[in-house]
């Protein structure tokens, strides 16, 4: 491909608001350009690269036996509100409406259109397992979209789902998956670090998020400096730094719990101050709302105070107040907390909440008598003796208070926000913080869809079963603009070879003469060699023709010149990206040799046997 | 592959709204499911036809030097706004808003961006010319969607757009085009008929429709039986069946117009019958209504009463009235009128609004003495004389009528619509009609985008110029149903070797023993040679695996049976669909001879070096 005719324009300059490296390169390099906030157009160079990524993903899916389908991007709401997320997936979600008034989205994920064709064509065991994917166009209104295709509104995103009999076969399949995601990101040369979490607890096998090292990440990941084990502080679990207490303790004559006045101090600090102890003896008391409750609250204190509404096969509670309690010292993780509500959202209510429900201003919460709402406690709470907790009255906190004796919460669960220096909960070693972006996620859905869109299949004894179902993506524009994150210099981009978007650069210092026909020839030979090969015809100084070779990033580069052609055995120059120096070649043998070269470094990344 | 992998379910039956083949074919082979009224999933076996026909279309394009791109599907409508067709586009372009007010158009087609792309990277006339394309997700909210995906909401859409120093380069990349386009349409084994038209003129070369035959189609196509040239009757002109009278007539003293009764008679073939004479007698004259005129009505009768709007860089007529005169016998070309008046569309006017207009109901009016409105004339009426009309007033009309004595149109143009049995405007041969669906357009554009979004380059001399534009659309979903349409039979799809979704379809009689072995070693073999194979694995009666063979339609089907494998030379059955007939060949040599033929029916289509 000559230069002149690929539509290139590379930059000096870009806007300030390019404040990472991919997307100032991306920019730079004429890979793309911003339609506006959060849409950008791929152009020629960058859609090389961009199809080459799809085209790794493509190659891995279908290795294990997914197979690509295409349903349409604009999907009716009908389906949305089948699975309940019309009503819970926020304003994230772009909804339209046709001419005719009829309800569409333009999809966000694609869980419901997957699960209804699979509820279409399915009627025996004997089609199980299904595995299905599509890369596709997907759009998510974000707020504040930056970084370029990092953090688009539209973007391209392989996602795939599978169905199953039983958990076993599932379990099967995620392995796979995972293996096919670790392929891919290698394939495109990045470094993922692999975060699984379930039920917030490490080391589990129900979600894997794949995520790389960023400045700029939306995840918080907690690393363990002993053995490596990875999660995002949404879902991390640590070891527990409390134990049961000793029978003598829990045997002998625990004071009665009695009500003190704590005059002007409201914080914890200030309690601590005041009363001479640690933030580990206080029940911290906290009121949040959440939203779309799932958990059944009919046996929870007052819950049958909420109103429930009935949303595909199951009761939800639109709207619930919750008190959480968790040691003075630790904070609490609210992603963890709606999990364990099985709630679509979970956040601090209002100091007016607050008071309707603990009859006290912010900051004399407790457990104790409390009772306006379900009571739910983080692990750490439950051998915590001798505890201190606000009295639901101004100035007032209980002290001696006992988990059992004192209050019942209506659940237990592990509520608390990881933080670095806290114990690995696999090995007992230190975790450190990074922060990360994800690039892909792969999920056991378990039988959320299947249930609520009704899919059935009949087993061997001709009785309807529900299947069993796994949800798996990748962003692709991510991935493009993570591989750039991790392979440039200040000159440029460096491509891996697998996803460059040619595999050989020919820089003719000056496209005329003997100069000319040696570079067309040596193209023409690459070609034939079905190497890809971008020859710069371009009229201009060799210094500028240097400069963009370095900043588009192609793995080889060769300079032709007048010179080295000149040698008894005419000669090219022969640089790669990721060195520094060059060396020469007899232009004779330089076709065959590279392109060798390129053979092994792409047959390195081959997944056999498609 | 192998069939129980492929998430394929074939139907005996299909719903009745699936009225043509190629719908009815689809579903049954389970290509594709509906989602919704006009919105359809591709399963895996459509979706490997699907890629074909889009690579197909890639390679044609990058070979003429077209380069692709990928903007996004959700665009912003301030591209729409600066080119003026926010407000002329009409209801079927589906408008959303965001989560902050921002208007957006889901892409029914893409000038605009590609236009705002080209401006952002054009400085200067080096650069040129520039062509680029993308393969991308287009919806248009069309109000009765059918036929499948011949006619949906969502479809996918190749569409190229090209910038020009001039006309001769414009000229040269337009002709490439249409080039490329057949080699498309003949690489997916369609007969495309090819339909000119610029500005109404058979024979022209500023614009090109690619049309099949289809009794369902949306276009009316005249074709000559003589020289075999097509017109859409949108645009089709024929040769003309009048002409300028001798001098004697012109320079006779010819009668005045005269006011005549005609009680009771209104319609043409009433006041034929009342005057004793024929249809060709009649100006008829009608009453339209223009949306969007572009045509300058300053100098028209009484075109100063019609309000004008700044829009872009010109004026236009949100609305405007006309009196359109052609002669009795013919009709009136809607899209011929709008054409003239450059106009977004033009429609008879209300019942109300020619009372208003003419000052007598339906059925009186006539240019003479008409001086509400501008008059535009057919140019049959100029050679008509003594002719009869309306005489704005009920039951009168006025016979002797004579063009420029009696009244003078604002302008006159073509505007009959040219039906069967019209002669041909290039040989005179008799015109038949056809039905056809449009499959691909090109069509220079001018600088309709490039002057209203204000794109310029520098030339030789430093000097800001607008480049010229063409513009060039693929349907991909209809040139896939169109090739089941051209090739199919009672039984299923018969597929062309280079969008077959697969090559060869092997069809163990009995998946087991010996026969099993037999299958999955040819199934290697035919791997090894990259002959794409669907191997039946299922556990069916062999009637069900034929049958299914035949409505799939893969090129070739290799049967195996136990008593053909038991010879002393061991055979299998190799039937094309194409062909009624089977024959036997040796197993040993079977991967080798149908590979070869496969490799020669994929290279007769292949267009050399890419």
């Amino acid at each position: 491909m000559k230069y002149s005719q690929l539509f290139i324009q590379t930059l000096r300059e870009v806007p300030s608001e390019a404040v990472i490296a991919s997307h100032r390169l991306m920019l730079r390099s004429g890979m793309m350009r911003k339609i506006a906030n959060g849409l950008f157009a791929y152009l020629p160079l960058g859609l090389r690269s961009f199809r080459k990524i799809e085209n790794i993903i493509r190659e891995e899916m279908e290795y294990i036996g997914s197979r690509e389908i295409k349903p349409t991007v604009v999907i009716p709401a009908a389906l949305w509100k089948e699975s309940g997320r019309w009503h819970t997936m926020g304003e994230s979600m772009l909804r339209v409406k046709n001419r005719l008034n009829d309800e569409f989205v333009v999809s966000p994920t694609a869980e419901e259109v997957a699960t209804s064709i699979v509820k279409g064509e399915l009627s025996s065991y004997k089609q199980l397992p299904v595995s299905i994917f599509q890369i596709n166009t997907k759009y998510r209104d974000e707020i504040r979209p930056r970084y370029g295709v990092m953090r688009g509104r539209e973007f391209v995103m392989k996602d795939a789902y599978s169905f199953h009999r039983n958990d076993s076969c599932l379990d099967a399949h995620y392995q796979a998956m995972g293996d096919a995601y670790r392929r891919v990101f290698s394939r495109c040369g990045l470094s993922v670090i692999a975060v699984k979490a379930d039920s917030g607890a490490m080391g589990g096998d129900g979600s894997e998020e794949f995520m790389v090292e960023s400045e700029i990440g939306d995840n918080t990941l907690l690393v363990c400096k002993e053995c490596s084990i990875a999660a995002n502080v949404e879902k991390a679990a640590c070891k527990d730094d409390f134990s049961p207490a000793p029978d003598s303790v829990l045997t002998k004559n625990l004071p009665e719990v009695s009500k003190i006045d704590t005059p002007d101090a409201k914080t914890i600090p200030e309690l601590c101050n005041f009363l001479k102890t640690d933030a580990k003896k206080f029940i911290k008391t906290l009121i949040y709302r959440a939203a779309n409750v799932e958990l059944d609250l009919k046996e929870a204190s007052n819950g049958w105070a909420f109103k429930a509404e009935k949303r595909g096969s199951g009761l939800v509670y639109p709207e619930a107040f919750f008190a959480v309690c968790i040691r003075g010292d630790l904070d609490v993780n609210e992603v963890k907390l709606a999990a364990a509500l099985k709630a679509s959202e979970a956040a601090l209510a209002s100091d007016d909440d607050v008071m309707r429900i603990t009859g006290a201003p912010v900051g004399f919460a407790g457990p104790v008598g409390l009772g306006s709402v379900p009571v739910i406690a983080d692990k750490t709470v439950k051998y915590l003796y001798g505890g201190i907790c606000g009295a639901l009255e101004k100035d007032k906190h209980f002290i001696n208070v006992e988990y059992g004796r004192d209050y019942k919460p209506f659940i237990v669960a592990d509520l608390r926000t990881v933080k670095a220096g806290d114990a690995c909960p696999v090995c007992g070693g230190v975790l450190y913080e990074k922060k990360g972006n994800e690039l892909g996620h792969i999920f056991k859905l378990g039988f959320k869809y299947t249930k609520s869109m009704n899919v059935t299949y009949l087993d061997e004894n001709g009785k309807a079963q529900t299947p069993i179902m796994g949800t798996y993506g990748i962003g692709v524009d991510r991935t493009l603009a993570s591989v750039i994150e991790e392979h440039h210099d200040e000159a440029g981009i460096i491509w891996p070879m697998t996803v460059a978007p040619f595999h050989v650069h020919i820089v003719p210092v000056k496209y005329d003469g003997s100069v000319k026909e040696a570079a067309d020839e040596l193209a023409a030979q690459f070609n034939a060699l079905n190497v890809e090969t971008l020859l710069d015809d371009r009229p201009e100084r060799p210094g500028v023709k240097f400069n963009d070779a370095d900043l588009i990033g192609i793995p080889y580069r060769i300079t032709i010149g007048e010179k080295n052609l000149g040698q008894n055995v005419p000669l090219v120059e022969v640089k790669k990206r990721t060195e520094k120096e060059a060396h020469t070649v007899p232009l004779k043998d330089c076709a065959a040799k590279i392109a060798e070269e390129v053979r092994l470094e792409l047959a390195a990344f081959k997944t056999s046997a498609l």
